[in-house]
């Protein structure tokens, strides 16, 4: 099943079921007005929600009006980012002279999370020099979750999979990082990418707590990058165990995978910049890739291997603010 | 003017006027359902409320019910907790073997926010071993910040100040901290006491955006500190042009001042274990005093210097999840 958000002029926007092919929408029904109010009673929302997408199987549902899909999430209550790609936290530690992380605990902050961008709304920057660069990411949607919940409980409360872009302001990092408080200046808000699926819509590239489908990035309109996302270091479910380890979680709260990457960058590329710039450390001695300008655009979408749609494309543009 | 929430049964419960003693209190009205939406349009709401605060000066109210006040905010979109209170940091720099900030910026970290406790609530916390300890905080709530605000133009943007405890858990740390990518574990829920006072409440003693009084904290009945808030190295208004260097701030954001503490902390004691520990280490080579136990309570209050009531108290136990 596929959600998306439709902006009605109010900032939560307004729920619907969309059409496997995203082509066709219906209206999710005045019970679950936003996807929040859903994730708030999920297992009531659930079997309402799928008697829908029945209908949207069968043909019925008008044309989704594409222009006008907001992030699935338009704000949530909490974002709490993962940086799983062992890989990409490799590249990051040689880039930025940082230490690497305990084994066996996974990296996580907690981040801003009171908007989410489209993907497809323009991104405004202050300045060029803040080191503008693009994450892309998979995350996924949980319902309540409560505090000492084991990784194989937390599996089921994985209810939707996303997939975001974790804008980052490259210059402001490693100054955040250094004073070991995580990161303000340098995560402005996120974007995530049309709809929201649940798990089973990803059919056998759902497995262990991971999406194990490529990321196709494009950068300017050129080919950047095509990590798979099952790489992993610890799943979804192992994320949510450690964020719930002394809190629950609210309906609603966010987890991102951190940016995907693979061992075999150099092959498949990647899904930020820092991380090219981590690679020409390692293969020519000084980063050469300079970060992204105004009116730079990004693009980033995983399909099923048929080319069939399923999270749909995140497309931004860099603007000044 | 004073403000509370009533634990209505709903989750952001509903807003009351309080009268300066915080005896009395009459709905804000059915425009105002909660303190997030009158944030939302604060300039709208706060003449109206402030009507509303001149009838109870008039004696006009009935009993405010103590029992079923919740925090002010029993949510809120963003939470970003700085700790602007120099001598604090150093004594944790000692403790935990952790280095000192870069000169001339705020330490911040972004925190849960999707649930605040309530000044009298019980603590649920799974393990005494993960160091439970309590942390002494003012704090202020902003209307809308657009990106980029000056430290000046941000003055203005402070439309509460609240009192809190920032629970801490001081075994997960330091592991956190030294990934560089902030708490997650170490911070379960904040509370906040029972009264968001407008700025003008405190009088003379709210200036250069800091609370010019004593946090006067017990532990288990027994006095622990009363350091003086105006010690802040940063006031709130440089704070929150530091957060909103690169991201507006949503209506509702609430901005914590760290750990009161003052230099003279051998006379005035602290507002959090950690730091007594911290000049133990100094003192006696060795921290000597345990963190919280099950059962545990923690007092903090900052009144007027008459003894008149501001923020109300918070009040709690520590208790097993």
């Amino acid at each position: 099943m596929k959600l998306a958000t439709l902006d009605d002029g109010s900032t939560d926007g307004r729920l619907v079921v969309v059409s496997p092919d995203a082509e066709r929408a219906l209206p999710a029904g005045q019970d679950w007005p936003t996807l929040q109010s859903a994730l708030d009673r999920w297992s009531e929302a659930e079997p309402e929600l799928r008697r829908v997408a029945r209908l949207l199987d069968m043909g019925e549902g008008p044309p989704l009006p594409a222009g006008s899909i907001l992030a699935p999430l338009p704000r949530a209550w909490q974002w709490l980012d993962g940086s799983a790609y062992r890989s990409h936290g490799e590249l990051m530690e040689r880039l930025f002279g940082t230490a690497p992380p305990p084994a066996g605990r996974p990296l996580m902050y907690q981040g801003l999370s009171h908007q989410f961008l489209s993907g497809t709304a323009d991104v405004p920057v202050l300045r060029e020099e803040d080191g503008i660069d693009f994450e892309g990411e998979f995350g996924v949607v949980t319902d309540f979750v409560p505090m000492g919940v084991t990784p194989d409980e937390a599996m089921g409360h994985i209810k939707l999979v996303v997939q975001i872009n974790d804008w980052s302001l490259r210059t402001l990092a490693p100054v955040e990082m250094k004073t070991g408080f995580g990161w303000v200046q340098a995560k402005p808000a996120c974007s995530i990418a049309p709809f929201a699926v649940t798990p089973d819509a990803l059919g056998e590239f759902w497995q262990d707590g991971r999406v194990h489908l490529p990321l196709i990035v494009h950068w300017n309109g050129k080919p950047f990058g095509a990590p798979l996302g099952g790489a992993m270091g610890f799943g979804f479910h192992d994320l949510i165990a450690h964020a719930a380890s002394t809190r629950s979680l609210c309906a609603g709260t966010i987890i991102g995978s951190g940016t995907v990457s693979n061992d075999d960058y150099r092959t498949v590329g990647s899904s930020c910049i820092a991380e090219r710039r981590g690679i020409e450390m390692l293969d020519e001695g000084a980063p050469r890739t300079s970060y992204m300008k105004f009116q730079d655009t990004v693009r980033m979408e995983a399909t099923l291997p048929d080319g069939s749609p399923l999270f749909g494309p995140i497309d931004q543009r860099v603007v000044a603010a």
